[in-house]
């Protein structure tokens, strides 16, 4: 059965059949229509191509073909246009609607405006918004091109599981699972359900937060890995920054020793796929000018600026420019300086060495202060989880060799680390936060026989999606939203 | 901090320094040591590259280095031969051991057998196995080359969540979900706890059992999507085929009105991985000639065939041919005829047409009888889910426009269908199974509001490897397994 494809072949090699009747069926979806007194503009569309029909003999003029309805078109004449991708009625024409419409089931009126509040909620008419169809296509063009480069660079593409005993961060903020199956479907490790005496669900095992501890095993022995995988956290938030689905590109590489290596290998792998989009204008095809609005409420954006020309401004400076590097006691001495001075204000404006950054002041020191990607260094210890390797600063303070990518609008895009080689700290590092080591032995182990220095990232795909295509909400940048209170429906 | 790469550098720029003490630390694995009387070899590696470490100085006599050991060298020479990557001792060398073994918890004796029944279940430690280490890089390379051939021809990579409430297969062996955050997490969905009565879990929903019913929206609209995700099945299977979480590559494609269509693509598809294998000798530099047994029981395979040929042949031969597409009323009639004329035994020798094909059947059309991979296509609809497009053959048979591909050595690689898109049939055919229609009315919607005919397929990625490694359990397929009754341990 045909798409749009036949007949358009057919106009792309030019063929001279102006007036005869194409005998080759074709078929796709009424995304548009233009009425005029004697004729009727029809764009169709199979979802990878476009075509124009014209309704030049006005045949549909009592049929009330409707937008998102499928045609399927027989015996039409090609336009002798080369520049237009344009079909038009003749005599003998016949239309047949393959997939019509039911108006009495259909969650659209005909001039309702399609919010991104309305579209994001129906799953299955959801992809019929240009927009966001759009927006999957370049998701898929940057993950591709994540793909493409990570293995050109000699890292291989590793499968750690999604069904795990660890909780990587220690946050709790996991996902359990059971099976209906058999109570012991695997079988229990020794020690290791112990924090199941606190909760009322019998559970199997936990839905990964994240798979670096599986990455750094694979590390240590083929020495560049990554993953790209789905992530789960019951996280409570309701944010337009979170969701319980994510998916998460990690890296693990061995045989690294400083943290600035790990900061110059994010900065060009994003550069690479920037570098993707401002090719022969990869990025710019999939930009959809019309934005719907989140609600009806919102106004549309009066400014004459086109969304592509704003986009394109965007990367080509996230190209170009070097990114910042700071130590994260610099980052609070800037934040001190500048609240005292009365430049700025915050929610916390209290703020002191030790605390955690919060999203305000990501955002100021990338989208005001430096006005571009901003690698934070060095946090205290206290702020990070335990696996990451430990060290002074020149005040004499306990600090890990991590950092954080910060981007402008969004904030923490990657989070990496040194991973702490060192077995006896490690070791009274996990104590000290009132770990079960026992139940990470096979993790402690890695550094107990054959160990190498090693380090890695993890960089939330969703907000890399965000940043680069200008949405507004994360829940938009991934086909199927899970998040906390919303409904799964499908 | 170094790998091996800083003396490899200058090997390969053919540093004529044979006598100058090279200032370039270097750090790796000990991977194999062979003692002769006035000096040592040590092979050493650092996941991704070689070198061999020669103790012309008898340096290292006293020192005892174990296999596993990262050592870390420096001011060492280069070999005058540009054939070996080799470094030699000298006078100044200096050897630390970075990484030591500790000999009271380490799980291998210095002669001790690596059987695979040993590695399997020592995460932490299997992938210092050549083979399995090399497994992973295999693995990675076909992945990354599927990736890349979809996309050239224009497939968008998309994700489809893993948290679902639908089971694609209607076979209740699903993994449920919860979680100690909240009872409702996600807001439930009227009517669609309803399987919940009859189990003791309380769950939020289920891990997907395969993502082909959201890939069918996401192709209504983009025409031609593909994913590469993990799933979930709670099989109490303990075979060497089956897994409860394995990775499946699923396309879905718009305009598709041949199960032919299908096999076409899915025939290319994989040839198109197998050429990338030969091209090069890709694949040939990841196969570990030494191929560890299962177990201290089994008996070398004593024939003097190498691996690599051995798989060499397997790839041109599954390259070459023209693949077999066969009726699943022909198979039956041959499956009957040769258990008649006595040419073949089968546990199941009753088949008649109705029946589902069992391994056994799938492996002697295969294996036996065509030599090749085989295309079984049109299986009667009881023995296939719902979803699968229905017509009559010629014995006014109910059948579905499916194809099972099935491989030599393993059966079943990968399943595909058109899709049913007659919204009365689809609607008939599930209440037909006591299925709960409306909580699959988002699919079913599918068919009613600008329908188009579309089918797919799904490939188990584990049992693709399976094949082209020549792999004995899928268990191996997969960094680490989850399987019935296994243990998860990390």
């Amino acid at each position: 059965m045909p798409s749009l494809k036949p007949a358009l072949e057919l106009l792309s090699h030019g063929a001279k059949v102006l007036n005869k009747s194409i005998n080759k069926p074709i078929q796709g979806t009424i995304k548009n229509q233009k009425k005029f007194k004697t004729l009727t503009f029809y764009n169709l569309s199979d979802g990878i191509n476009k075509l124009q029909l014209t309704d030049s003999c006005n045949l549909l003029k009592d049929r009330k073909l409707k937008l998102g309805e499928v045609i399927k078109i027989n015996n039409y004449s090609l336009s002798d246009n080369p520049k237009f991708n344009e079909i038009i009625t003749n005599n003998d024409t016949v239309i047949e609607i393959t997939g019509p419409i039911d108006e009495n089931d259909f969650p659209f009126k005909p001039k309702e405006k399609k919010t991104l509040k309305l579209l994001r909620d129906l799953p299955q008419y959801k992809f019929q918004s240009e927009y966001l169809s759009n927006l999957l296509k370049f998701r898929s063009l940057i993950e591709t091109s994540l793909i493409n480069y990570l293995s050109k660079e000699g890292l291989v593409k590793v499968a750690p599981p999604l069904i795990t005993e660890n909780d990587c961060e220690d946050g709790g903020e996991t996902f359990q699972i059971s099976t209906s199956a058999s109570k012991n479907f695997f079988k229990p490790t020794s020690g290791s359900n112990k924090k199941n005496d606190k909760k009322t669900l019998p559970k199997l095992s936990n839905l990964t937060v994240s798979t670096q501890l599986h990455l750094e095993i694979m590390a240590q022995a083929l020495q560049k890995v990554y993953t790209m995988t789905p992530c789960f956290r019951s996280e409570k938030s309701q944010t337009n920054r979170h969701l319980c689905e994510f998916w998460m590109l990690e890296v693990e590489m061995g045989y690294i020793d400083s943290v600035l290596d790990l900061c110059e290998f994010s900065e060009k792998m994003i550069k690479e796929v920037v570098k993707t989009l401002l090719t022969e204008n990869k990025g710019l095809e999939l930009i959809s000018e019309y934005e719907p609005l989140e609600s009806n409420e919102d106004k549309k954006d009066l400014s004459n600026i086109r969304r592509s020309d704003l986009l394109l401004q965007k990367w080509r400076k996230l190209y170009e420019v070097k990114w910042e590097v700071l130590e994260y006691g610099d980052a609070i001495s800037l934040l001190q300086e500048n609240i005292k001075q009365g430049k700025i204000q915050f929610e916390n404006d209290n703020i002191k060495w030790g605390d955690e950054l919060q999203t305000e002041h990501e955002k100021w020191l990338t989208s005001v202060y430096y006005k571009k990607p901003v690698f934070v260094i060095n946090y205290p210890k206290v702020c990070k989880p335990f696996y990451m390797k430990q060290n002074k600063d020149s005040m004499n303070r306990d600090i890990v060799n991590n950092f954080d990518l910060l981007f402008p609008e969004i904030g923490e895009i990657i989070g990496g680390s040194l991973r702490e080689d060192d077995y006896a700290i490690l070791v009274q590092e996990m104590e000290g936060r009132k770990m079960d080591v026992s139940t990470l032995k096979w993790y402690t182990d890695l550094r107990k026989n054959g160990s190498i220095p090693h380090g890695g990232f993890g960089l939330g795909f969703e907000r890399l999606i965000v940043y680069l295509y200008g949405l507004k909400n994360i829940k938009d940048a991934i086909p199927f939203y899970r998040s906390y209170k919303s409904s799964l429906k499908i």
